[in-house]
């Protein structure tokens, strides 16, 4: 089944397919919807109450399930927080933009104040497409694609940043390695830790509660603009140290990470409720997801739950990649639903083009999808049954290195499925198949397809660290399966049927 | 709190709780209401979509919930078939209504066929004392208390049966060891594998239908007869050999055993319809729960999920007690509730009683306290303020043997939640708080109150058990926890906060 075909968009706009969104407002025709990308911090899967949380602490994102569309297979593109997120925006594996190391053999790779790196000029963001599309465009919270000055978000597409371009660790010694800057725009307002405090003891910071009030004045100057807008909201409270303003501090019966998911539910709450008091809930597009998967690294006073999943962030597990997942849009969504549909974080990148009546980039591949015929019409798309995105030339547009699955030829052992992953052999456009692909930097260390899950590395981390107590898997201990040394399986990959096994245990073989 | 004066009862029937409810029904005053019991057979709180199964095929008990209240916190009264099963309908633990085995230590007990032991007649069953205020009772599915005349459910408050006494192993030879009877009423009307086939190899058997069917027709006559009922629904499919009629096999994602989850599930959803149908679901407390956690030394084709709970079935941990529990009364109890109240399966005895107007007996000690301050006003009573409902003489009522708490002194190393739990010195009539209990055989392995719970004794299965792959947490392995030789805390528990770490895995100390 061919994408563009596929996409269904509702009554209405339909021609924005055809024609960019800016063109449309300027005429004065509908506007396509406004797209709220909520990305959370090192969430789990099992954090919500609608995915099974035992306190049940999240009453508005799960009403926001209860409104909209719950996907219960949506995946993450890395374990990792900055490899996630510039796949979001890129719509592309990181190792095709670029964010992934090869150091230590599968390692992941992110951008601390140490690393100088960040997203490459070449990669097309999300938030630079929809800008010329005619979108207001903000993020709110934490970049994390670089933090040099050439990667600054406005540089990539953002109108707006109120956030900070790294992780809120510290407090540091200010001279020799300095606490983490937050920006309004293009200028540095203070630091972490400093103007902006957390207090690492008790847990307080109000951090949150600015980065809502950013979104609901952001929403409301756009409404009032009339102006389509993209706000990316990118909070960080639930990555350690977590923490949580005053009034939800010891409100959780979780802790203090508690406390955390407690306050952000609250903001999704309030930002939901905005848009339906401004009249936008049915012009306005809302997702919610995570980077990767809670890290039980710091379970369980500073990480939170993946559920009945193996292992968490770092992982190629399901508990490192598995993602809790609501779609938001009422009267374009129908209330209550569950879509199996096998989701990726990158999907979100197309998705939102096709909303906004875009087609994603042709100078180059891309490894998301459009979710609208699961969204607007409860179908089912075949990853596998997918065509390349890409058109002209047979060989992969610079900067983007080929997968590693082309050095390794298909070995006749796998099971039928997995032999879909790999390049059709001869066809112009040649197709490419977008199966969920678990890489720790350029190695592919499994992939699911339907069903089935074939992993062939193993790895949760080295025999060194967890000696030092660093465990990605505390309380799970599989044969075979959590391995602290780096175990090929390629020639005979160890298969979970994930529908009868979510949980790893039992290989297939 | 004293209980008497926290039972709320709906307007309209406040009477009852002094006058029987046959009396009322003779004077033609408002019925009590019917009462629907729907006891799973080793389904696992993780199994339905509404605690977080990730296929979410269970949309009819998740649409229970959403109607109804949702409880997270319910335990069984031991993580066995027989003994959950006679806690249930005797209101009391299985150390004192006799369910209970000194072998091997901390071993569980059930009755299999080899087993000439059943509930002791001196046991008050909760059919019996609903049969005496004039509700019509019947029990489809699994007895379990007794396969021999004198323990015959309709020798114990049933009007009638339609199932069999013990579990649907087999198919035995038919000379040496018979396959299991199946009884309509007093009447054995064939065995399994023989009048009632299971295909052990295609996992295909209409038995579910028939109890369906059987539910029904029950609640279609005694609506017919303006009669109160009280209906046990105990079905069997999920036990393993798991089983599901043609129609469901085969149309889950879970394979066999969710093919047996969907089957149930289409069943509690015809029922709660025909409830309404007949315009009974107003006048009817439906209650959804299992007899213990789901067996994961039977998955994951024959066996279900505990989600994020440690181990399973015949364990002490969470995975072998915490149960799926939803309560469903239409303009009773409010939609879309959670109850966080500390619950107990033996709590749906006194509950029921209360529904009927009735009181628990007064001549022994009862366990389970009343629900319905928790489903009517949404109050949570403390468990450890409860005071023991017996009157009259300082002793245990015979057949009660006394708790082995009693012969242990207060540990002053105990968190003081703990101390709560020992019987109050001196005081006329003694009072007696009721934790949650898990025990196996006769010794009290750990007690929960409030967040916290303490092991006093850890075991999963023993080393030869555990050799022969007999595995009770398979992929789990927490040192010092999950033990194959029976470990003795009580000098010094092992201590988990359940909000914080549901699934057990860091010890406090």
């Amino acid at each position: 089944m061919a994408m563009e075909a596929a996409v269904v968009v509702p009554r209405g706009w339909r021609l924005l397919l055809l024609v960019s969104a800016a063109g449309l407002v300027a005429l004065g025709a509908p506007q396509p919807p406004n797209i709220l990308l909520l990305l959370m911090d090192d969430m789990g899967w099992g954090d919500l109450g609608v995915y099974g949380e035992p306190s049940r602490e999240t009453p508005n994102l799960d009403r926001m399930a209860a409104e909209g569309m719950l996907f219960p297979n949506f995946y993450s593109a890395n374990p990792l927080c900055s490899p996630s997120r510039a796949a979001l925006l890129s719509g592309r594996l990181p190792i095709r933009n670029g964010f992934y190391t090869t150091n230590a053999h599968a390692r992941n790779a992110y951008t601390p104040q140490e690393i100088v790196g960040g997203i490459p000029d070449s990669e097309r963001l999300l938030p630079s497409l929809l800008k010329e599309a005619g979108y207001a465009t903000k993020i709110v919270g934490k970049w994390h694609l670089g933090h040099r000055p050439q990667f600054h978000p406005l540089k990539h597409g953002f109108d707006e940043w109120f956030g900070s371009p790294n992780c809120h660790f510290g407090p540091y010694d200010n001279k020799a390695k300095p606490n983490i800057p937050v920006y309004k725009d293009w200028e540095m307002v203070g630091r972490f830790y400093e103007e902006f405090p957390i207090n690492v003891k008790t847990g307080e910071s109000n951090l949150t509660q600015i980065y809502l009030q950013e979104a609901l004045d952001f929403i409301k100057r756009q409404q009032a603009a009339r102006r389509p807008f993209f706000l990316y909201w990118a909070v960080d409270a639930t990555h350690a140290p977590v923490y949580a303003s005053r009034p939800f501090l010891g409100s959780s019966q979780r802790g203090r990470y508690g406390d955390a998911v407690r306050e952000i539910d609250d903001s999704v709450g309030k930002m939901l409720s905005l848009l339906q008091v401004l009249g936008l809930a049915e012009s306005t597009f809302v997702f919610f997801t995570s980077d990767n998967g809670a890290a039980l690294v710091s379970a369980p006073s500073q990480g939170g739950s993946n559920g009945p999943f193996l292992c968490g962030k770092q992982t190629t597990f399901e508990g490192g990649m598995r993602e809790p997942a609501i779609a938001w849009w009422p009267r374009h969504i129908p209330p209550g639903q569950v879509s199996h549909q096998l989701g990726s974080i990158m999907d979100l990148f197309t998705t939102s083009l096709a909303l906004a009546g875009l087609k994603p980039p042709r100078d180059r591949v891309i490894d998301g999808f459009s979710l609208l015929p699961a969204l607007l019409q409860g179908q089912l798309t075949d990853r596998a049954q997918l065509p390349l995105r890409r058109e002209g030339a047979g060989h992969p547009a610079s900067p983007s290195p080929a997968l590693p699955l082309r050095d390794q030829a298909p070995q006749p052992h796998l099971p039928p499925p997995f032999l879909l992953c790999w390049e059709s052999p001869g066809a112009e456009p040649r197709t490419w198949h977008t199966p969920i692909l678990y890489y720790r930097g350029n190695t592919l260390m499994a992939v699911t397809l339907g069903q089935h899950k074939a992993h062939f590395w193993t790895w949760t981390n080295s025999w060194e660290e967890f000696r030092q107590g660093i465990n990605f898997c505390p309380g799970q201990n599989i044969s075979g399966v959590t391995t602290h040394t780096q175990e090929e399986h390629t020639k005979l990959p160890l298969v979970f049927h994930l529908g009868r096994d979510p949980g790893e245990r039992f290989p297939l073989r």
